[in-house]
């Protein structure tokens, strides 16, 4: 499969460009970077390929072609419906098509969307929770934390009740690489802080994949902290256990979930370095038995599992691979 | 007034050693290390002194002395009496005396407390929450997460109800000095993990100190996360707010709790690195009007406001000091 | 004594600010920065003081004032003269004032010196190793660098020959608070590289005041390194060894040069964190006999002793105090 | 090929076994520690395999065999010729085979080679540089420091003369997953230092190796720091240029040395960052003619090319594979 990779001087797209540059089944057609346009790409030196700009990738697309978009939602917004048009498929890493209602927009991301129609078409993809429709064109990678939550606590969800509390945590990489003092080193190292306190834009799209797997309405309180790190994703979630529900019970639940995937079940606390540059997943489970309350942890590496990896599995699953082909 | 510190050589006590020596109504007659035994005290060498053993400090203690625990709790539960019967004033980092019901030991800490008539004499030392009476002799000198955690929470608490949930999330020095694997660089760095789950002994303490200030029953599920810093505490709490509650009504809360004191209310995210170093305490709070949760943060330098420079707020207020004396 | 704070929002500035804030003998009258102004100053709240602008502190500038450059070198070399000419007494943190070569300005800084007559004047302020005269106006206080590998070097060029290779190794505050991507906490943390190699600005002072103190000229060879950490820097030097000099000759003769400073000579390899924070310098040395080398360290917090600190040490010496005062 | 990982739950063994696991021509048969002795090998849960005890691999050792020792220098001194016995063939990750003179070991390792009779059978496998004679039964992997040094200098010695000063600076991995107070995390970050100054013992290894590529005596100053990392290593070297030498000389020896081979050589300064996780290389070199002193660069991970994968490069060498076999 020929793939194009959009915004790949970016972390997420550096990452892209590394795992696809050894998928068997894959072959880099162009990898772009305005920014960069003409300079070799250097995380991959053997592809022996240059930048090339946006325009230039996109006036190549056609349905021989993947296209992973790991632009920022407005630009994705506007580049997706043009390679659609010209019969690419199109894996978006932005958020710009994971909500289904088009107000949502506004109010998180503090846009219009331009347009709305795709979003019904397009599929959130997390595999081992949401099959693929066979005629997927278009595929909404989730977000780095809401892929941590999901994971964690879609599966606990028949055992518990009431809202969801999500504390995350993350390392700078999410962020993306853009100069702001905020992120300088001597900012970040021997520091910790909360962000974007009740307007964090993974919320909804984390209550939306919740409620449809609980088949109720799923509220969701999600808080996100910056942790002096590079990579590396922990959700702590607490949940209001059912009554008479075990720390045993939570553990099969996700077992069974997740038997045969590369989530990986642990009855320790799960650690971030445990999954560090893979694409695996830990997640984990504790009933504090004294308030009822069941803590469930996800951690993953946000640029792989909580991008391209994610990304890369769903390009496996629309184009009829084993999920983690080029992953292990 | 003098002073003498036990265990000093650890990172609680190598903080106590640097305040007390620039504190201007103490003097430190003795500072105690088994380990460091007759070896200069390196954190103040202005002082001129050596580590000397507990035992021969011990022998020196008299009714001129406050006596700075910085000891393991089943040392301090050993001590502390014996201090006290020379006629000392004993302030204890650990947790020996934080409880006030001698079963809650084998439970929490895994002994069986030696003294447990003295748990009703001790005195919880809040200084901005809890006056200490004139008689006092032996201050249970808070926790490091607790401190973070009630600071945060204990003035909202007639805006909400039911459970308190924290997330806790601290650098390594809170561990202590002690050699073991899962604590060397090449393991913490890079890393983010969940420790203690549904078990960590700070539990009842904030139990205790928050179902006081409330009047009622107040329970807590916490959670600590080991973060690759060196100091600093966050917690972030997630209480239900009661109907109509606002942010800023739990921002007036703080400000009217805290007024004239060290503990700063700020109306942004509190972050570790601005209180390094200090023994300030940032505390903020947000109302997540979507769940009706209301989220509380507290920042400390575990060191000094979550150990060493609270321990000597209590010292001035056992002595008749202004509480910040030494520690601005 | 009225003091006058530049550049009061860069890391150096701040630091400034905060040492000054509690110095028994210094009472700031204004800090300034441009883009701050009208904003409380946070470092220092218990203050009260907020943020001015350049221009109006140099308009009250007078002969009752020492003023603090913390600002760009050229911004210094514009600044300074109107603060001298309105009577204030200057100490610089920038380069402008430190090369008495106007020539170097354009080879090491990139620009044409505008006051080239104030070259001469200004005392290059390393207390410990040269005496201030009682006139002096202009301070041009030393780089970070500079310190300390001056510092580690000085007393041991009668033991040597040949030119001096020094390995400089920084925490990323060196290089201020700018935004750029390549100091990033992604692109900094898990890494180290040498930058600005031949070519760094302290290198030309170095030689300076090493053929001062050598009575011969001195050669430099300096080589800045990046390493992950916020503050600290640890210079390495070669230094060829006459014969028969030996590791004790090398300890002695560093401790006759700073007995009785600030300044400590330790017989293990000097550490960053025991000078953290503080004004502190440790220096070592080892002949390394197989090859007849001897190396020297040097290790400081470089936004104390490498810049705020020893320009408060440089202050002291102006008004005629201890130069440790306010500094222990 | 069958492979034995001796040592494998070490961080170089653990690195070992990820790389061996996805080694086209590679089947690990077994993997050792004592301490983990049946426990499963976590680093490459795919295999299923556990941990076995060192005698129980030695036994099964023969003629199909490479082993892989990452053991400590007594350990493998003790081992290898064990294995060789067997008929197996060694690559060996520790210093036990890397010195030619067994007195050396005395004084470098603190220990008396029990095999002296090996080290001249012993090839030392950096495989750009020395060529693998066919027989070759026993390798002695360089060490880190080494092969970041070496790899910087040997291209450089015909255009330089005297002894070369070397100025070696490494992530904490480089120490072993021994828990020792000095390698906590709270002890590393924000600190920097020198250690083993003037007795590491990968001085006289640097030494044979640059000597037999020169063609003359080459003498070396080594100094190893610590740096708050987990994994690098960079090495700045300072060699004296003969006359009219100029940078470009020194990059193109360096391109002619290793065109074609994973070591690339830029004209920007070397970082670690670049290679981390990889089995890359980057060199580089700048001539200071201030003072002619050649600075040399070389940045690797310490261990992939610092040890397993340089280690892998040793075995596909041993057995006739394309030395890249694997570690792209």
């Amino acid at each position: 499969m020929e793939v194009l990779v959009f915004g790949a001087s970016g972390y997420s797209g550096q990452e892209l460009v590394r795992i696809l540059a050894r998928h068997p089944n894959a072959r880099i057609a162009a990898a772009t970077s305005d920014r960069e346009a003409g300079r070799p790409i250097d995380v991959a030196p053997e592809l022996g390929l240059s930048h090339v700009r946006h325009d230039d990738a996109s006036a190549m697309a056609s349905r021989d072609h993947v296209a992973f978009l790991a632009t920022p939602a407005e630009t994705s917004a506007e580049l997706a419906p043009r390679l659609l048009d010209r019969g690419a498929r199109v894996v978006d890493l932005s958020g710009a098509f994971r909500l289904s209602d088009p107000a949502a927009y506004r109010e998180w991301y503090g846009f219009v969307h331009p347009k709305p129609e795709l979003l019904a078409e397009a599929h959130y993809g997390i595999p081992e929770l949401f099959a693929m429709p066979p005629t997927t064109r278009l595929v909404a990678n989730p977000g780095c934390y809401a892929t941590a939550s999901i994971l964690a606590v879609a599966p606990l969800l028949d055992l518990t009740e009431g809202p969801v509390i999500i504390d995350g945590k993350s390392g700078t990489t999410g962020a993306g690489k853009k100069a702001e003092e905020a992120m300088l080193f001597a900012e970040v190292a021997e520091n910790l802080r909360a962000y974007r306190v009740g307007k964090h834009q993974h919320t909804p799209e984390i209550e939306e994949a919740l409620s449809i797997r609980a088949g109720r309405e799923v509220k969701v309180s999600f808080t996100a902290h910056l942790v002096p790190m590079r990579r590396g994703i922990l959700v702590t979630a607490y949940l209001r256990a059912k009554p008479n529900v075990a720390t045993r019970d939570a553990l099969g639940a996700l077992e069974r979930a997740y038997a045969g995937t590369m989530v990986r079940v642990v009855d320790r606390p799960p650690e971030t370095q445990r999954v560090l540059n893979t694409n695996g997943t830990e997640v984990g489970a504790h009933l504090d038995a004294r308030t009822s309350t069941l803590i469930a942890f996800g951690a993953i590496d946000n640029l792989v599992r909580g991008a391209a990896g994610q990304a890369v599995q769903n390009m496996n699953a629309m184009i009829g691979l084993p999920i983690e082909t080029g992953l292990r």
